[in-house]
């Protein structure tokens, strides 16, 4: 535990993002609004260049100075950790070009370096294109896939997190039409275990309650339109103690009963079925947070937003929460003693 | 139009449902709590003993009295409309009989017959058991299906309609897997007809704005997962003025766009991708109103929960918001003139 000297925390890291999208916004405008949590144990990992460049267009006073590893965080400032040779041309907004592109996946790579480390708790990602990023030579469709890869991960899993409301996904992005044949007990016990050991550790539910959704209407009624509840679904419960895992329930209401307090969590059959609900409740709050990595990642809950970016007219909302729920996961993976897998 | 000689406008019929269900319950409950929207517009068909052997078991003072097609109501009282022979055995709450079964269908055909006559303008269905209408010998899988066929009406449609979201169903009770296959561009179309339809004269909202949901995650971005969107759902939208229908939207943001005022109705291509948000956001005050009918029909959101039936648990804010939603309908058609079916 590195930070035993340092009277700060080890902080979270923030990458930028695509510097053309509203990330180095919004970040800007997460440090330099007071109504919005605490974010002194933040640093950002990205361009100095740019991210004056997108105070200034915010018509904002914040000073935004370079921070290297193991330094303590100085107030009013934004501690940019400078990834990649620094920018000598403006960003265009919206207009990510070659440099935009390679920087995205350098402030990745940094991060998880920086992590490993020691020097830094976890990663708050703000939004990349996933175009760019293979533009730039990274072979992955996403963020979520490159950390995996980065570091060695079998099997991550993506949670949508907020304050009423939490869902994990068995299938995601596949046809509609083929939910049903993708669907087996291996996939839903995995994504019922991983969701599991994430309430327990990330956070710190011991006793967490796990509703598992049907698939079909009404949980197809006893068999007459679908037989997955009792064929696929409820033989993966089976697996689980009665009082942690419970369902299949039906789909029409189980997000009601989660989000009123009765369960912690839903697994969600498919993409639409889990976030639906979700965004309904967490539009402006969500977060998506990485499960399987060895590291605390968590993400913003929206893309580059090209068609915004310069504009002052991004919601820096969501990269709130997302920063606040990586300090929250950090906290509780290191009260959770020989569960803690990180540095701070 | 047969109420002009009358002070009262003609009333709206509470159908008491399952007399063994919670509908005798809610119905008291509704016309005894002050708090509840006005209840004098309206009239219960069912049985009188049986309503009076629920308000004992509230505990409820208020008189329960026979009411005849065409008399005034008097206030303080429920006017019961008494529908086949008066029982003579009190009902076991939770454990229907077969006169139980029996009047069900009873009070559906003689509000139909009343409404014909004009001497009712419309009606609220309290919930029945599926398998104790058909154990009667009405050879119907609900309330809708036998409305439909007392009515001659060729085709209808569910609207689940609250104060933030209406959503209207393409496809209803069959397997998720079977959903993709049973879209067509006719469906579709006609689905968005008897919507628009229903917002202009039900609604009163004669320039009304229409979502029509994807059926793949994010519309199958672009082909990669799916491509209904392109293939059926664009093509019927098409059919339509862009001022009025819209989509295909992204199904996991388009019912947050409408639920925040941005459309009057959704159209979603599934049972649970419609249901699902409307339960979580519209849990106590749904409605389900039939589209297609050539009566004002609106039902309660919940069944006959027999295991609850006769211990005061019952919540009856559905039914108040039926019979409210059932009484605005009415007046919009009547003030739509030559669009009114109704006699009122």
């Amino acid at each position: 535990m590195n930070n035993a000297t340092r009277e700060q925390p080890t902080p979270v890291a923030i990458t930028m993002g695509c510097p053309a999208g509203i990330g180095p916004e919004i970040i800007c405008r997460l440090f330099g609004d007071s109504d919005l949590p605490v974010s002194r144990q933040a640093v950002v990992a990205g361009d100095v260049a740019v991210l004056r460049q997108a105070a200034s267009r915010l018509g904002m006073a914040m000073g935004i100075e370079p921070w290297l590893p193991g330094q303590p965080l100085a107030e009013g400032v934004i501690p940019v950790l400078q990834v990649g040779p620094p920018r000598t041309e403006p960003v265009h907004w919206g207009r990510p070009d070659a440099a935009a592109n390679r920087v995205m996946g350098q402030c990745v790579e940094e991060v998880v370096r920086l992590v490993a480390a020691g020097a830094c708790s976890g990663i708050v990602t703000c939004p990349i294109s996933k175009k760019g990023l293979q533009a730039a030579g990274y072979p992955y469709p996403g963020h979520t896939e490159m950390l995996a890869a980065l570091t060695g991960s079998p099997k991550v899993r993506m949670m949508m997190a907020g304050p009423r409301l939490k869902v994990v996904l068995v299938t995601i992005h596949v046809a509609l039409g083929q939910v049903a044949g993708l669907l087996t007990q291996a996939e839903i016990i995995e994504c019922i275990g991983m969701t599991r050991a994430a309430l327990r550790h990330d956070f710190a539910l011991p006793a967490s309650r796990i509703a598992v959704a049907g698939l079909n209407p009404h949980n197809g009624e006893s068999g007459l339109f679908g037989d997955e509840e009792s064929r696929v679904i409820a033989p993966a419960i089976a697996s689980f103690a009665t009082d942690t895992v419970s369902g299949p329930w039906p789909p029409d209401t189980i997000f009601h009963q989660a989000a009123s307090g009765q369960y912690d969590a839903v697994i969600a059959m498919y993409h639409d079925q889990g976030l639906i609900p979700f965004k309904l409740l967490h539009f402006q709050d969500g977060v998506n947070v990485t499960l399987g990595l060895p590291l605390v990642r968590t993400s913003v809950d929206h893309g580059t937003a090209y068609d915004i970016a310069g504009k002052n007219l991004a919601d820096p909302s969501s990269l709130a929460a997302a920063l606040t729920m990586a300090q929250t996961i950090v906290a509780n993976r290191c009260r959770g003693g020989d569960a803690c897998t990180q540095a701070c």
